[in-house]
C-alpha cells in the first residue's frame, strides 16, 4: 500500500513557540551550534492506489494543516519503508 | 548554514491517538482510501558546521524524541531548501 508523507510547518513569518522552547532548552543543556529550531507535524498515511495527488492535497489542506498559519509538503514514498 | 530534519513518530507498537483521530475525521468527512494515519513531529534545525552526526543523534534522543515511546530519523539537507 502506497505510503504518503505530509510535513507541516508554521509559516516563516509566524511565531513558533514550540521551536523556540526547544532552542532555549538546548542553550540551558549546553548544546551549542544550533542557531534555530522550528517544530511542525509529521504525518504518515497509508493510502489506496485510488487516492490521487489532488485528493492528497485536499486532505493535507483541510485536515492536516491550517493554511492560514502553516505550510506543508506532500510526498509519496514508493517503497514500504519509512 | 546546514539544515537538519528530524522526524519523530510513535513506535509502531505504541497507540497513536492523534493519528487515529485524524483517520476517524477523514471517515466522517467522506474521505475514502486512507487506511491508516500516524502523527508525529517534524523538526527543522539550522546548525553550524561544527555539529557532527553524533551530536545530532544526542540532540534528537534527549531533546526532540522520547526513546521509550518514539522513534526518529535524522537527515541532513545539503541545500537551504525545505
Amino acid at each position: 500500500m502506497p505510503r504518503v508523507i505530509v510535513d507541516v510547518l508554521p509559516k516563516a513569518e509566524i511565531l513558533d513557540p514550540q521551536g523556540q522552547a526547544v532552542a532555549r532548552a538546548m542553550g540551558r543543556l549546553g548544546v551549542s551550534g544550533v542557531a534555530d529550531v522550528r517544530q511542525g507535524k509529521h504525518f504518515v498515511l497509508d493510502v489506496d492506489d485510488s487516492v490521487d495527488d489532488a485528493e492528497l492535497e485536499r486532505i493535507a489542506e483541510t485536515l492536516l494543516a491550517n493554511p492560514v498559519m502553516e505550510e506543508w509538503v506532500v510526498r509519496r514514498e514508493g517503497n514500504g519503508g519509512q
